[in-house]
């Protein structure tokens, strides 16, 4: 017997038919034995809906009337899902963030969880009844519902998992595991049975669009085993016992808990990348501040930041990546600052990838990065930038050589072998 | 300046445009000095999409969960319409019923309002901000959200007045009024100014379709004036000045407001009753319980209730009505009941209609049903049953005679004089 957290999707509950098929998930837990937790997402397309509707009515709005509106959505399915698990003799009541309460910030619309008060949670769930968790939102301290921004349901997912000291948070999303590269790219990516809360921390922020960067932070922070897995399978054909490898999936979980660490684990990309040089930039405390503080307040997200030495020593080069569709604004406010940062000229050029190599094993092995620029210099791929960090090292390249350097990397760093 | 309660119906706030309508409607009240709480129904449609979502999932269900799925339609409408009033400068914020909180009994589904906690409320109204509340809805005692049944909105909007110490609770429709009798049959009924609680009452229950009876019988008893209007009207060219007389609508309020009273204020009437006579019933004791405890067990809604005096004192004929749909259910539960009855025959008709005439004068005025009979047999109307009470009195003719019946009454009252 385990207790777990289950997660559904706005996909998972579209329509009455998948709120069945859903149910009927949860039934297997239950009937294996298991204290079940469900947190679920709005039906595909309400939320969107909702968003809509408040944007017609006022660009600019009251963010508390916001959360009121939009949290609606997992309200319904929370309360169609306990019904349908009724329907099937399965014991289940709906929860509502503020029933539970899960208590959040004053944040509305973008609200961190500070606390759920989860004694009665853990009292009917240790009693055999599920509880089905509206998805995405909390209670604030002023006694209104906040949201816990888009995505929210994962993070309420996690945090609903802490709170009550669940042995497993499953994820149910649209695909069935967290894979070694995009599959689209490299039909051998393969699947990872097992990947470290900071891998997958770097796989998240790049793009692999499995699970909220949020609730990756929350799950590593309290140490709560995430394990992502298709909605779509038949729901009474997997065998889940807790410590079964048998569902398919990829296990979310600290490092000592991974017995094979590979040095990489995973080739993450993301196109769309603009590259900005302010050359000749006097050398001296405080000129990062002035290039980036003014970027920061025009909400510009800055990624890869290289200081190059200049010859010498008093002035330097400073190149960085933003967005493509950032980098026509990022060039009007640096050249609004002109006179304050004092560099001598701008370039710019857009139609670039980002390409990373994430692994835990790179702390202990020396050399690693080698290995990626000999091969991508075999295909003549020009590598315009570098940034490596302890885990992760990620290359700059032109776009048109994103599918060529992904598949290069994913072959010379023995990742192919799945297949 | 005075305190006013708004309430607007699904079709007042069925898209966006008309929830900008329905903010004009507040905004013009707010500028005139006074102090609002607008209460709010669904979006049109969306309480029946919601209601077809929990049948599809299970024809039973759990009350609570039906409550859970259903009340957030009104959710959704309380917080559009508040980021409307925003949007034009108005000071406004979303009520949900828990949040009042507007205490329910237990009985989810068709929950009975208990309390209403209107502290917190009344000092936010008074200090300038509109609340909008989301109607049918409230709490019950197990913390779960309660709805007060279909068309709870009005009791709502009527309970809030009275906790609120309102002056007025303004009901917007889509009609303008009630009317002394049905225009599409009689194109002389005219608009009534006022009307009384108890004459509402019996026009409401008669299928005036205008105010749900739970809401009438609840401004009766706290004496909540309310006044029904329509929404459709353009906001701005309506001066509605607390005591003025200039909106057009009709008041329902204690019959000592209303200065002139009419012995008959309105005709009603409502088609598809069925008669059902039980011939030789024994006449003791007990009699009609083991006749209408089987039917009301049924759930079969008896009308008309007539019992004759038989000639020898030992036998009488039981008459009485039900809607046409349930005529042949009753007879089936009564024929079940032969024995126990121990009736000689039953009989029963259907394409039945009922005239109802309604006045508060009729206390002190004799002979104004005589008035009817006289009418009708002058027309050839048959008269099949008749009940009274203090104000009102009840005709059971052929549906055929309906419209005719209804314009000879209309007439003979004196009730074409308004056109």
């Amino acid at each position: 017997m385990a207790r777990l957290v289950m997660k559904f999707g706005g996909t998972s509950v579209a329509d009455i038919d998948r709120i069945r098929n859903v149910a009927r998930h949860v039934k297997r837990e239950v009937d294996a034995g298991n204290e079940v937790a469900v947190v679920v997402s709005a039906m595909s397309g309400k939320t969107n809906e909702l968003v809509s509707w408040t944007k017609e009515i006022s660009p600019i709005h009251d963010a508390r009337e916001y959360d009121a509106v939009v949290a609606s959505g997992e309200q319904v399915t929370s309360g169609l899902l306990a019904m349908a698990l009724q329907s099937m003799g399965v014991d289940a009541r709906s929860w509502q963030g503020w029933q539970i309460p899960l208590k959040t910030d004053n944040a509305h619309g973008a609200a961190r969880i500070e606390k759920i008060e989860s004694e009665l949670l853990i009292e009917r769930i240790s009693g055999g009844q599920v509880a089905v968790v509206a998805g995405f939102q909390g209670i604030g301290p002023d006694n209104r519902i906040a949201t816990l921004g888009r995505g929210g349901s994962d993070t309420s997912a996690v945090a609903i998992a802490a709170a009550i000291n669940a042995n497993r948070c499953d994820i149910y999303t649209d695909v069935d595991g967290v894979y070694t590269t995009d599959p689209r790219i490299e039909p051998r990516a393969a699947r990872m049975e097992k990947i470290s809360f900071e891998e997958m921390l770097e796989m998240a922020s790049l793009g692999a669009k499995v699970l909220q960067v949020r609730s990756v932070e929350m799950a590593m922070v309290h140490g709560v085993r995430t394990f992502v897995r298709s909605s779509f399978d038949d729901p009474e054909s997997i065998n889940s016992k807790e410590g079964s490898n048998d569902p398919v999936g990829t296990l979310i979980c600290d490092e000592e808990e991974i017995v094979e660490r590979e040095v990489v684990t995973g080739i993450a990309y993301s196109k769309d990348e603009a590259q900005i040089s302010l050359r000749r930039v006097p050398d001296k405390p405080g000129i990062s501040a002035s290039i980036f503080g003014p970027l920061a307040d025009a909400h510009i997200n800055v990624d890869m930041i290289v200081q190059s030495v200049s010859e010498d020593g008093s002035k330097t080069d400073m190149t960085f990546t933003v967005p493509e569709t950032d980098a026509a604004k990022a060039l009007q406010v640096l050249e609004e600052q002109k006179e304050t940062i004092a560099f001598e000229n701008i370039q710019s050029d857009t139609g670039l990838s980002k390409i990373s190599v994430i692994g835990i094993g790179m702390r202990s092995h020396a050399g690693v990065a080698s290995t990626a620029f000999a091969a991508l210099a075999e295909k003549n791929i020009n590598i315009r930038a570098i940034t490596t960090s302890e885990i992760k090292f990620s290359l700059l390249i032109d776009a048109d050589y994103t599918e060529l350097a992904v598949r290069t990397l994913h072959a010379v760093y023995g990742l192919n072998k799945y297949a």
